[in-house]
C-alpha cells in the first residue's frame, strides 16, 4: 500500500524518509503579517496558526518549529527592541504551551512586519490522519466560530468615522471591542485537544480554517477525498455580533458565504455521525470551549456548498458578565 | 554521551526525533532578497543558499525542502505572471540537482520580492559532523572564492556613472562582467560534494560563508570549538580583479579585513593537516573547480582573525579566452 502523496495545496507535506520503519516527515511552513495590535498575542496567533496544520493531520506533536520573522524597515530602534522581543515571547510562550520548542529560524528587514515559522513532525503511522476517508453519513464539525477577520477590520473601524457609520445601527463599541478580544482569545488557542480527539473519535479526515474562509477549505478537503462524496454545510458559528456586521457590510466579507478569510481557526472535521456528539461534548469538558456539528457529507462528486439560508449560531449564544466565552 | 545542542546561530537546528533509534531531524531556514537579474539562476542561488547550511554540517541528503516566496506588489500581473514561475523552476532545478525535492511552502505578497526556503534531514549520526572537533595542527580550507557581494554591487556600478568613476582605474567593463558571471556561477554551486568529501577527508567542523563574512563565520565557528583553538587565515582566495575593486573604494567593502557578506559562500572546513590538500585535489578531481588552504588552527582561546597583510589569491590566476574559471 503507497502512502497516499499529500502535496503542495493540503495542509502539510508528507515525506516517506530515507530510515524507513514507516516513519514519515510532515512539515508545513506559514507567515502573513499582523492583525491585532497586541504584539504579545500576535506572537501566540502566529505559532498556533502555524501548528495548526500539523493539528489538521491528526499531529499532535511537532518536533521542531523555526521561527520566521521580517522586521520592519520603519520602526524606531525603539519600537524594534520592544516590540520584536514581545512576539517573539508569545511564540515562544505558545510553542511551550504545544509542548514544543523553537530551535532555528531567520530573522531579515522588511518594508512590512512578517511573522511566521516551520513546523515539523516525524511520525509513526498511527500519530497521523491522511484526510481522504469521509464517507456518506459523516459529519461535519467545526471547532472554533467563523468571524475573526470581521471582528478584526471591524475593530479597525472603531477610528474610521466613515466606515464606522456603515454598521453602527447594528453593533455597539461594545460588541465590537468584545468580538475583537473573542477573536484574538480564539486565534491563539490551539487546535491540539481538537486534534488529539480526532483519533480518539475516528475522524476520517480534516482541515484547518484559514485563508479560503470555511468553504474554500471544505471545497480543499471535499477534492481529495477518495469516495464520492460532497459536503453539505447547514450551520454557521459566528462570534456574536460578527453575522449582523456582514450582513450591515452586504457582501463585502462573505462571511455568510464562507469566504471570509480567517486566520488560526478551528478545525473542520469529518466524524462518524455516532461519535460526533461525543467529539463535541468532550472538547467542550477538556477546554471549556464549543464544537458544532455543521454539516453532513452527502453522495456527490467531491464538492462542497451552503444551503442557501445557512442558522447562524452566535457565539456565545448569551452574554455573561466579565466572561468572553 | 549527550548530543551537543546547536542552536540558532550555528548553521542548523539539530534535534533528537521523539522515535529514538539515534535519529535527529537538521533543519534551516534561509530567505533574503534578489541580489542578481537573472531569475533562474536567482531561483538556483536561493535553493543552494539554503541547502548549503545543511552541507556545512556534512549533512549531503535532504529529505524535502519547501519554498517561501514574498512577490512585490510592485510587480505588474505580466511581470509577476513570467517572472515568479521562472525563479521557482531555477529553485527547482538546483533541488533535483541536489536530489531532493520541493514540496510544500508558502507565497505572500509583499512589497519587496523575497524567495527563500526550507531543508530538512533525518539522520543518522554518521551522517552528520558536529563542527566541534578542530584540533592544534589543523589546517583550514574554502571551497569557494570571496567576492559576491562586491561582484554584484560593481556590477551595479555599469549604470551608475558617479560610482563607475570610483573603481574604472582599477577594472574594466569586461572585468566587471566576467566577476559577476563567475560570481553567479559559484553562488549557484551546491557545495554537496565538499559536504560529502569531508567525511572521506576526516573534517573536524565546518560552516558556511555567507552573511558574516568569512571572518565573521570563522569566528562562530572558533566560538564552538572543545578544545582551546583559535584560527588563523593567511590566505584570500578572491573572485579576479574584486580585490581590486575593494581596494579602491577604501573600507566600503571590508572584503580584505573579511568582512563583505557573501551569498552562497564555500564550506569554510577544519581538517587534519595530512589530509587538506588530497581534499583540494579531490574536489578539483570532481568538480572542476578549485579549493584553498587558507589558513591554520593554533593553540587559542576560540577566536579567529585575518593576518596583518594576507595572501590575495586571483581566482581564476589566469583569464582563459571562452572559460570562466
Amino acid at each position: 500500500m503507497g502512502l497516499p502523496k499529500i502535496g503542495i495545496g493540503m495542509d502539510c507535506a508528507v515525506i516517506p524518509i530515507r530510515h524507513g520503519g514507516g516513519l514519515v516527515l510532515i512539515q508545513t511552513v506559514d507567515y502573513f503579517y499582523p492583525l491585532v495590535d497586541d504584539p504579545y498575542i500576535m506572537g501566540k496567533i502566529t505559532c498556533a496558526n502555524v501548528l495548526s496544520d500539523l493539528y489538521a493531520m491528526g499531529v499532535t506533536d511537532c518536533d521542531n518549529m523555526l521561527m520566521i520573522l521580517g522586521v520592519s524597515q520603519k520602526m524606531t530602534d525603539k519600537e524594534r527592541d520592544v516590540v520584536v522581543p514581545i512576539i517573539m515571547r508569545g511564540f515562544r510562550d505558545c510553542a511551550t504551551e504545544a509542548g514544543t520548542q523553537i530551535t532555528g529560524g531567520q530573522t531579515v528587514q522588511n518594508p512590512w512586519l512578517t511573522i511566521g515559522g516551520v513546523a515539523t513532525s516525524i511520525c509513526q503511522p498511527s500519530e497521523y490522519i491522511i484526510p481522504d476517508n469521509a464517507v456518506v453519513g459523516d459529519v461535519l464539525v467545526l471547532t472554533k466560530p467563523l468571524g475573526t477577520q470581521v471582528s478584526s477590520i471591524s475593530y479597525q473601524w472603531l477610528e474610521q468615522s466613515d466606515r464606522w457609520a456603515r454598521i453602527k445601527l447594528v453593533v455597539t463599541e461594545d460588541d465590537v471591542r468584545k468580538a475583537y478580544l473573542r477573536s484574538m482569545d480564539s486565534m491563539s488557542r490551539l487546535n491540539r485537544v481538537a486534534s488529539r480527539l480526532m483519533h480518539k473519535y475516528n475522524a476520517h479526515g480534516a482541515t484547518d480554517v484559514t485563508g479560503f474562509g470555511l468553504l474554500g477549505h471544505a471545497q480543499n478537503l471535499a477534492r481529495v477525498q477518495k469516495n464520492e462524496v460532497s459536503f453539505v454545510i447547514h450551520n454557521l458559528p459566528v462570534i456574536a455580533k460578527m453575522a449582523a456586521v456582514a450582513k450591515a457590510c452586504g457582501n463585502m466579507f462573505q462571511l455568510l458565504q464562507g469566504h471570509s478569510p480567517e486566520t488560526s481557526g478551528g478545525l473542520l472535521i469529518c466524524l462518524p455521525r455516532e461519535q460526533a456528539a461525543a467529539y463535541c461534548k468532550d472538547i467542550e469538558k477538556q477546554e471549556g470551549y464549543q464544537a458544532w456539528i455543521i454539516g453532513i457529507v452527502e453522495k456527490g462528486s467531491r464538492s462542497a456548498r451552503i444551503i442557501d439560508k445557512p442558522r447562524v449560531i452566535e457565539v456565545p449564544a448569551k452574554e455573561k458578565d466579565g466572561e468572553l466565552w
